[in-house]
């Protein structure tokens, strides 16, 4: 290792400090300023990183930088130590068991922490998979796939169309179920993009992320993927799934339909919420217990229909106050084919943004309308406004997430280029992303 | 009434519909066309109304509209009733009762419905509310003011100033509390920017709206609008919160806190939530139950701190995957000084926004993170992505909603045009929009 990869991303005050103490990245250090003390291993800076902090790593499994001034004391206390894996029982697959493609691109539930430096890095080989999880040796036959190694919010509909076909792939050589790991931030987005990407589907897909890493003591990393396994390898239905913590217990893991699922939390582990639908199905020891009787079952007989195409000009625009309707021209000009907007309650935007609506569907740009309420229908029959705006060419729709009808609009310009198909299609229930309305909402 | 009253907004084959048979606005009409029948009062359209439709507003209080055909047969079966209003028993005032401010913006809870036309309009005069609600007589002296009959999404922060203006003049005026009745799309919004330009409140300031409009059998009007005069009358805190039903039951009204609340539901009754902080206080049977110990206490001695000007130059950008960073460039372009960007889990945008955040950075605008995620808190320290953000410059704004935010940064510019006291203020909390972090958070 040399000088640079040691002090990896230091500069300025910071790597004076760090050399002038001879630690090294990884080592247990103590950083004395005044009256604080603060102890934790030393771990790498990135490249936008400033001058004047030191990044350690706490016993808690939280970073924190730590200014460096003139009377900052550093010592080393120790070497970080390297984490002892236990070998499972065997390595050898059982051919009774299902098969399970796990296909990685990243993310926590994904990422191998360097217990050395204690930073978490993205990167999951498949033998990793049967040492760090041995209890999965006993639930499938597992082929995996390192497919990305991205943090989820670096993910874009290029990488969904990429999933997409390697799912496609898996499913030709056989599987019984496929399973993603991924990073929660944007996983979301993801269900619902390969929910109208793998239409007709034999098996199950079911996406799992974890929102604390391995290194945490409260990790989720392990349950979830069992969860997820375990859902692949036996649940009655073949759709797209999202696989997370039911509630703050390890004791069950929910299965949210793709198109409706949510991150609803930055930090808990039950983070995804099924919003205007029932969950599909909770996993408990090992076990799946249905939440509903309406799903497609699985058939192996049955022929995949990959739709894997997206196109990206198409805009999630959420609604506020003030908020300056030139951004729609913008999005016009710019030849966006698609907007979705997150209005507020029933679906409305204000007056001051008709003239620059109207523009828009003039010049073919298909309107759908959401709410940043999140949870229930637009309805745009209600009041005047929402009159006034259907009556200006904006799609209702429904109880789709903003998130989803993004996606899906992205789907759907990536399927036709004829504008009437694609409203039609907006406004059809595809893959489940619209539910029918419920006889009494109260 | 001339013709174009009568078949106001109606046009083409609609308007030769209603013409041929011989029906005005406010009847009671049936429309059959093949095997269909619906029945409802006929309501105008808007200026923006195609020449297909003819609206009627049917029993359940949903408004339909129905394609004119050929064969379609309109009949009048009978004029639409008038509402029968009881008179209170003395519309003499109390002198012994506190004084409470009623100001009127619009929406629903301050809509009268026009029974004969079916039509939901925006207006609410004093002795309209003792009409309606004859119950508000025993609880308080009432000064209604009608400041605005604006649907809610058509409220702007110039409107802000104008309301925040407005309470103080009643708060000189010495009233024991201030209820504003306003439409629920923004209220979340407003009750934030009065948290943040009405500081050192002597007594509460209440605002209120309604799911439901009163025509409808299961209206929260009146009962929304009677907990917030006794909130006002009665709590012991003097803090700007919202007043909405607690649950779908009639028989709690919940208050929340203004910088904390957000509409989580489209149509619910309950649809205001608080989020990252408890309620304030909860009225039963027109008691004062609280839920929290703290709050700044009423004080009529205390000077209101009226700090009322916003600026609209702050934008609020939601991430999602594939978006264009170049918008943020438009934003900095359009000399905005503010950018909230609601991005991804903890605190997150994909390295392809860097660059433009960078540029916005270096052009002296402010930007601040919070999480689409609504719940928890960011945690920009936590991964490698977070980091490099901080480092560009980007302000991690803990629990704070991204609707709240974006408010607080229009009103920091308000203050202010200096960038570097604008950080610090963002960073600040002001008035009670970042919660302390919890001990231990799940």
């Amino acid at each position: 290792m040399n000088e640079k990869e040691r002090l990896s991303g230091y500069k300025g005050e910071a790597l004076a400090a760090i050399r002038k103490a001879e630690v090294e990245i990884g080592d247990l250090i103590r950083i004395t300023r005044n009256s604080e003390i603060h102890e934790g291993i030393l771990i790498p800076r990135s490249e936008y990183g400033d001058k004047k902090h030191v990044i350690i790593k706490l016993k808690s499994g939280y970073n924190i930088g730590i200014r460096i001034t003139p009377n900052t004391k550093i010592e080393r206390t120790g070497k970080g130590t390297k984490p002892t894996f236990t070998q499972p029982p065997s390595l050898k697959q059982n051919p009774k068991l299902p098969k399970i493609a796990i296909i990685s691109t990243g993310g926590t539930i994904a990422s191998r922490v360097d217990y050395r430096t204690g930073a978490v890095r993205p990167a999951l080989t498949a033998s990793d998979l049967y040492s760090v999880v041995p209890e999965l040796t006993k639930i499938a036959q597992l082929d995996a796939q390192i497919l990305f190694s991205l943090l989820s919010e670096n993910i874009t509909p290029k990488h969904w169309t990429e999933m997409a076909k390697a799912v496609s792939n898996h499913i030709l050589k056989g599987v019984d179920g496929v399973v993603i790991a991924h990073g929660t931030d944007t996983m979301g987005y993801t269900a619902a993009a390969l929910t109208f990407s793998l239409q007709s589907l034999p098996v199950p897909v079911i996406l799992v992320g974890s929102q604390r890493s391995a290194d945490r003591p409260s990790s989720d990393a392990a349950t979830n993927l069992i969860g997820a396994v375990v859902a692949a390898a036996k649940v009655p239905f073949a759709e797209v799934s999202v696989a997370m913590h039911e509630s703050t217990s390890d004791s069950s893991i929910i299965l949210h339909r793709g198109a409706k699922v949510r991150k609803c939390h930055t930090s808990r582990r039950d983070a995804f919420k099924s919003v205007n639908a029932s969950s599909l199905a909770r996993v408990q020891e090992q076990r799946i217990i249905m939440l509903t009787e309406k799903y497609r079952k699985r058939d192996l007989t049955r022929k995949l229909d990959l739709k894997p195409e997206f196109n990206e000009k198409v805009a999630l625009v959420k609604f506020y106050p003030g908020m300056n309707p030139a951004i729609v021209d913008w999005y016009v000009k710019k030849e966006y084919r698609g907007i979705i907007l997150e209005g507020t309650g029933l679906g409305h935007v204000g007056s001051f943004f008709y003239e620059a609506i109207r523009n828009a569907v003039e010049h073919n740009v298909v309107v759908g309308m959401t709410s940043q309420c999140i949870w229930g229908r637009v309805g745009m029959n209600v009041y005047g406004q929402g009159r006034d705006l259907l009556a200006l060419g904006v799609i209702a729709l429904e109880d789709m997430l903003p998130e989803t009808a993004t996606v899906k609009l992205m789907w759907i310009f990536g399927q036709t280029r004829d504008v009437e198909e694609a409203k039609t299609l907006l406004k059809t229930n595809v893959a489940g992303e619209i539910s029918s309305r419920t006889l009494a909402e109260k």
